[in-house]
């Protein structure tokens, strides 16, 4: 694309590397970016290598923070006997936002996948086992329901429940305001395995 | 969104203020951004920033270019005497991919809008009148096809003719490959009046 800047086609190849940019986001993109005050590229530039060179994960629920412990497991707000599971920090946030589950979590910063050679080895399980010798009553494991995700979560429950600590799953079923006839088969199937009694 | 890392939360903050990217991209991206390799990052951080601070205008036609003089206007193999106007660099590139255009451009950086209070002065178009000063045959405008488009081709065209130069306006009609029924009637009714014999 030798009819731009050469600094404006590196830009936009730097861009279209990021996942969902294509080369008309991109171009868009940077066409937006060379139009914005220098501050404020300084400022997005920064917060990128910024973010990539700072972050930790919690030593104890291995989400993503900026201290050695995360804010949700320092609080004592927190019901620490009950730790949900799930496979990235964006699940968790997902979670949060619910503002309505107040126990802790644990991430395991993948799952279980013998397709792509992801063995339990691979994610923090043996980190989640040391946590249980605690005093934690409940186990939700709330991955995906992703074929990984359900294998993930069969793995945890028959390595947990000998301990004798009580492990649920998250419900699968219909979305809720989802158009039936627009759901897939295995999750009509799902909702009707998983009905309640009303 | 105190439940990701500071860094993340200002990443996605940042990431958020361009074109397209709304919470769920930002995020997304934020959280990609992490997990690639800090030397990629810092190819994008600098990127971002080399691409703002190193630009200049071409001082022949004004697209966006890394020297005083862009390799279009520079080049011999161009016909100088056709130029081109467009309203951004964008639609400069979109012409150039076509291969099929061999005169040059004149970039006018914007259109006329009365509504947004853009006048003939706040865009290149005194430039455009002093390059017709050298041996120039033609000029084609190729503004967009919108109010301000026409408006911006309309005031070139009164105040060029009078030069003697020919000036003519890239046809409107019908997209090829377009489908009759999805297309708006305004394009309909510019496709008839612009019909050609065949």
């Amino acid at each position: 694309m030798d009819y731009f800047s050469d600094h404006i086609s590196k830009l936009i190849g730097e861009l279209e590397k990021l996942p969902g940019i294509g080369p008309k986001s991109a171009s868009r993109l940077a066409f937006h970016i060379i139009d914005m005050p220098v501050e404020d590229v300084e400022a997005l530039a920064s917060s990128l290598t910024d973010a990539r060179k700072n972050i930790k994960l919690c030593k104890t629920c291995f989400t993503i923070t900026d201290e050695d412990e995360c804010r949700i497991c320092r609080s004592s707000h927190r019901d620490h006997s009950t730790i949900m599971v799930v496979e990235t920090t964006r699940d968790l946030a997902a979670y949060e936002k619910t503002g309505k589950y107040n126990g802790v979590y644990h991430v395991l910063h993948g799952a279980i996948s013998p397709m792509l050679g992801i063995g339990p080895g691979d994610i923090k399980l043996k980190e989640l086992v040391a946590r249980l010798k605690g005093d934690v009553k409940e186990v939700i494991i709330a991955t995906n329901s992703s074929l990984e995700g359900e294998t993930t979560a069969m793995y945890i429950s028959k390595l947990i429940k000998p301990a004798g600590i009580k492990v649920s799953r998250i419900a699968s079923g219909v979305p809720v305001g989802g158009d039936l006839e627009c759901i897939d088969e295995v999750t009509l199937l799902r909702a009707l395995e998983g009905r309640v009694e009303i």
